[in-house]
């Protein structure tokens, strides 16, 4: 007898930062998933039929059988309360209000703070090349600087924690896993790499301990191979 | 017999947009709350004392009897899973998991595409010329430009639903009074005035609904006068 697809559909490519987010959050939760490739060159995210699911035409979009989502932290929080104490990590969301919202906040801090220059980086240094675009070097430089600062603070902050929101891994980590794995693999911005690999003591051993999970292994597996 | 001061502390001025998110936030719940100001432009968010609350030196930060917080979404967050079932409106943070999903979902989207360009606008058109700063013309265009798209997303959702998550006023639609506020009433940009008021019906109707509730009045109060 076949069994039935997944029930839970994600549509955009792996290699995109913000469909990864999910993934990974899949991967933690024991979620079987269907991954729904879109052609983004091909404008794919912009047609009627895909706007009806995300009305911003971006990846990604998110769907099972009760609800049709869009915003990757968003989708991370659902999958967690829908499965929270019953399938894969049950810590990855919190399990008491304290605890989430401390994960809330260090996931805020990632959205708000982490994400604006960690994903001009990511485009700078890892797309522009690929697509023959040139880069902008001030862009580079101005948001380098202001994800040095972001980075202090952390440093400081997982020289207490373990990780971002306490001893354990969440979401909160998790968040960051897309745009870390692009700046510290695929830039020749050696000097780029080395503000996770080495700069700092606490984040370099941040890194090593959610980079090397097998749930991000496994996203890692499905990006096309260069 | 004096009352004791409310448990719950929210540190920063009412006119700092973040803050008064906060703020509407806990009038909607009927929490009381101490406001500590802080000066600013004395760098007191800067000081050792205060970067113990908020490692990365902004507005605002929390405190009550459990827990001390910042990031302004992850508090409002918290306040309404602290108070959910029990305290003031409780349809802000949704009543189950789908309600909430959809909640975050716009939650999001407000943090991530909304904020960015409403907030360049706040400080260009409400903030710089108090500050005397001049403003960066180049920045207002592209930045309204960015807005709008996102504006006219909102616009057709909000011709199915009375609100962004649905039926009912929630903490997406809440989060985005404050900078709406600025770029409605203080700016001598008409046509920015206009995005929000005449341009976009649905959102016009949407917006004199969420502007005039009590909750939101009560944080008005709270700015200093001209
Ligand atoms: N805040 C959104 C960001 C989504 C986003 O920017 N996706 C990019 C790919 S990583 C995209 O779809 N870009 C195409 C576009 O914006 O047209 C989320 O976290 O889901
Ligand atoms: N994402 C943060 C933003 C906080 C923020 O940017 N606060 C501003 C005032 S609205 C601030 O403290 N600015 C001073 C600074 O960044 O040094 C939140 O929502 O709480």
């Amino acid at each position: 007898m076949a069994t039935p697809p997944p029930a839970v559909k994600v549509y955009g490519p792996a290699l995109s930062t913000a469909v990864s987010r999910v993934l990974a959050c899949l991967n933690e939760k024991d979620i079987p998933f269907q991954l729904i490739p879109l052609n983004m060159s091909k404008g794919e995210h912009k047609n009627p039929h895909f706007l009806k699911i995300h009305p911003f035409g971006q990846v990604p979009a998110f769907q099972d059988d009760h609800i049709s989502l869009f915003e990757s932290r968003a989708i991370c929080r659902y999958v967690c309360e829908k499965h929270g104490g019953e399938k894969g990590n049950k810590q990855l969301y919190g399990t008491n209000p304290l605890a989430k919202a401390s994960i809330d906040q260090w996931l805020e801090a990632e959205g708000q703070s982490f994400n604006p220059p960690s994903s001009t980086l990511v485009f700078q240094l890892a797309f522009a090349p690929r697509m023959k675009i040139k880069q902008d070097e001030g862009a580079i430089r101005q948001n380098k600087e202001k994800l040095k600062k972001v980075l202090d603070v952390y440093d400081k902050r997982l020289a207490e924690t373990r990780y971002l929101a306490g001893d354990e891994f969440t979401l909160a980590d998790l968040s960051h896993l897309p745009n870390i794995h692009y700046l510290v693999s695929s830039s020749d911005h050696e000097d780029t790499a080395a503000l996770f690999t080495s700069e700092r003591e606490n984040v370099s051993r941040w890194w090593t301990e959610i980079s090397t999970r097998q749930s991000w292994k496994n996203v890692i597996d499905l990006y096309p191979k260069p």
